[in-house]
């Protein structure tokens, strides 16, 4: 079990990046250090002792143009325990509606003198646009079919506390693999760290050339689940497939979803997971998510806060002046 | 007078729940306790000395489901005057548009660790239900029919206040009986405190066997403002009626609504209250609303926010090792 | 250049208004006084050294009862840096909505015991209106085409960076004048200050008698630019405009939108200013826009934050008990 590291280590510069903007580029170095971050939250903020307050005095902007409530509230959580002045900007009250482009807002929120800014936006690469114009950290929270990194970095974890290590495990990603940027930053982050990944969805959700991602693809499920250590399953998004000859929710569960007799293809001891929020029913079933001992969903979400905390610790510790981190 | 008593007092026990979802199940001295709490956080507010911040580090959510302004403020501000960190979550912006259940939106909440809940829901029950499913403390905000104890605690307060105590004072609460969690709060913490309660509704919004709660039921307003100590107007909802043969804003008013004419017939220093927002000209006439003398209504809002830095204060003692509160 | 002043000076009362509602009635020196103050919050979000939580344990209310990004943004910023407890109230969740009147809003606000309002609103005076009900300072955010005064001072303080004073400066504000209330907070705050205003727009867009506010009036736009020192550009704001015989986007860019070609009528060194949002390529080219040596408009925004932390600060010095502010 790895140690508990919320106090920045000796003088070794171990993130080099600015932003963090999706896993690609990062080195498994820099993954495993994230994770070794986080790890020392979950102690935290299980024991609720001294409040650490670390980022007092800075400005953290969640700048939110796709409706979340998960992701807003776990960032808007994990800032506000380390102290930070926490201001949402949400699409429906912003300037956005009133036909500002993308990058005035970028440079607006920069001139407002933002120490770290959350981005989440329907748009694939509009996080590293804003990125580009902004002179302080920039945080992906999802920016459409591209990347959720701290997504993909608290299911690592999630896999490594309860399995030990992510080397090894046989994953299997089950979903709309095409559209789905959890899957997408799950791929990066779990073949970075030298898992097993299998991916798995209908044809028409499939992308092209996915080996190419070091995974292997399937499109039976059943074959799919064979001795397979962690099970993630995708939430079923109508809202971003666009056009026809989808599965109903019905076909797919009837194909994809996991149920009781199904995960018994997986290993005995297999991990359950999900990133929420499920629908019951349609790509899990509700003994499966329920499972006690299986089932990792909940931990997911605990996980992510710590997560989060460490990445926005981690980020402005150039700004904050930390040592060994100029 | 009570005493302010905003510190804890020496080591005894005096409020056993571990939630508020209700005022139903509270012993009458339970009630005094958390008025005489809410007592000393009044005069704090108004002496803006010193801040006390004893719930820092400390992670409130306010999960409203159902829209609200008052309340919400109300404990927005009353989280953070102590200190909290406060996260809002509207049902505008939640998963609970994407399909999830309750119990997992519960179970979300409590794995990112909160501290203590505020919920608001339009279903009577949800609030218990939630309760159930978390470690932590759940404050009831008002759920569908059933209960808003917080609107009944700064009631008793109010009464308290203005007249002394509430026991022996005769006190009216006219409006929707059926529908109202207000009313049905209120019945539950005045009875228990020893008012002589009366309760007056068009007979379509009377529940059956109301004697049952201990109050004595009018269908006739000026029958039951007969002496009476105290006038509790109820809002009309029109939102929350369904279905047929109730009467019009223009009938209501003339049969229930409170005119200085008909207050006559109170007491002469008869307290007029009404929990917000009015609709003028509706249940209540500006002129008794605006009366200086006789109208509390302001002074609710003020002790609103002192009843939920009481309640939050206390409820979160056990978690923060405060002595006599394991 | 004027002198960083962050702390209050020795004992004068600079600041004798308990309000700030408008430009209106503000005399010159009180004005100078509020952009003194707030070059030294500009000077200290920069250097981001100890937070200077002055405002702790006070209670800002941000109600907006009409929609805005920036604005409130730079207001809960403003506040959060300053350490106050920032409550947001959005009209979409008001209940105004439930028909309850903006005294009642009012009333209800002050018994919070909030120490300073925000308020933005649609009806010009409703700010006024709610000032007169309540016991805290009140600070306008633009109300219907009344007033916008921190646009105002935030404009006044970009002109004297750049320009090293206001006085003389000609001024060229360019746009819908009529409806304006960041022109017509402007024009009051220029003139007090001694600065050479000119206003342009067609003629539907003028005010009748706009001379008596000692602006000189222009319906050709490359007549008003001749000589300009500050070229002050007004956002087309479809949403105020009430009526016919108003010009199309396309008549109006190219009478009166500002492009490279037309400011070379300016001075060489002409500042370009912008309140935000822009319209790209409607009231302003992008060339014009993003011009580093001539554009102000990103510096607009920091020096927006540090007005209203500003006015935060001098109008709670009273109720903070701070010396000399009896």
């Amino acid at each position: 079990m790895p140690q508990p590291a919320a106090a920045p280590s000796s003088g070794r510069l171990h993130f080099p990046h600015r932003h963090l903007t999706g896993i690609e580029g990062l080195q498994p170095h820099e993954i495993t250090f994230l994770l070794d971050e986080a790890e020392g939250w979950i102690e935290l903020n299980r024991r609720r002792a001294e409040p650490d307050k670390r980022l007092a005095g800075l400005t953290q902007i969640n700048a939110f143009f796709e409706n979340s409530t998960r992701t807003l509230l776990s960032f808007e959580i994990a800032g506000k325990r380390l102290g930070a002045d926490v201001v949402n900007m949400h699409v429906g009250q912003s300037s956005v509606k009133k036909g500002e482009t993308l990058i005035d807002t970028a440079i607006t929120l920069n001139a407002m003198r933002a120490d770290v800014i959350v981005i989440r936006h329907q748009s694939s690469g509009a996080v590293r646009l804003i990125a580009d114009k902004v002179d302080c950290p920039v945080l992906n929270a999802g920016d459409g079919s591209h990347e959720h990194p701290t997504q993909a970095l608290l299911d690592a974890l999630t896999i490594r506390r309860r399995k030990g290590s992510v080397a090894g495990q046989r994953v299997v990603i089950c979903g709309d693999i095409l559209h789905s940027r959890v899957a997408r930053s799950n791929i990066l982050a779990l073949t970075a760290l030298a898992a097993d990944v299998r991916v798995c969805a209908p044809s028409t959700l499939m992308p092209a050339a996915i080996e190419r991602m070091f995974v292997t693809p399937f499109t039976d499920f059943d074959a799919a689940l064979e001795g397979a250590d962690v099970v993630m399953m995708l939430r079923v998004q109508n809202e971003r497939m666009s056009g026809g000859f989808l599965p109903s929710n019905r076909e797919f569960a009837a194909r994809y979803g996991l149920t009781e007799e199904r995960l018994k293809r997986a290993a005995p001891d297999a991990l359950v997971m999900h990133p929420g929020p499920m629908n019951r029913g349609v790509e899990i079933t509700s003994a499966v998510a329920d499972d006690k001992t299986r089932s990792a969903i909940t931990e997911q979400v605990e996980t992510g806060v710590a997560v989060r905390m460490a990445c926005l610790d981690v980020l402005t510790r150039s700004a904050r002046g930390v040592e060994g981190w100029a």
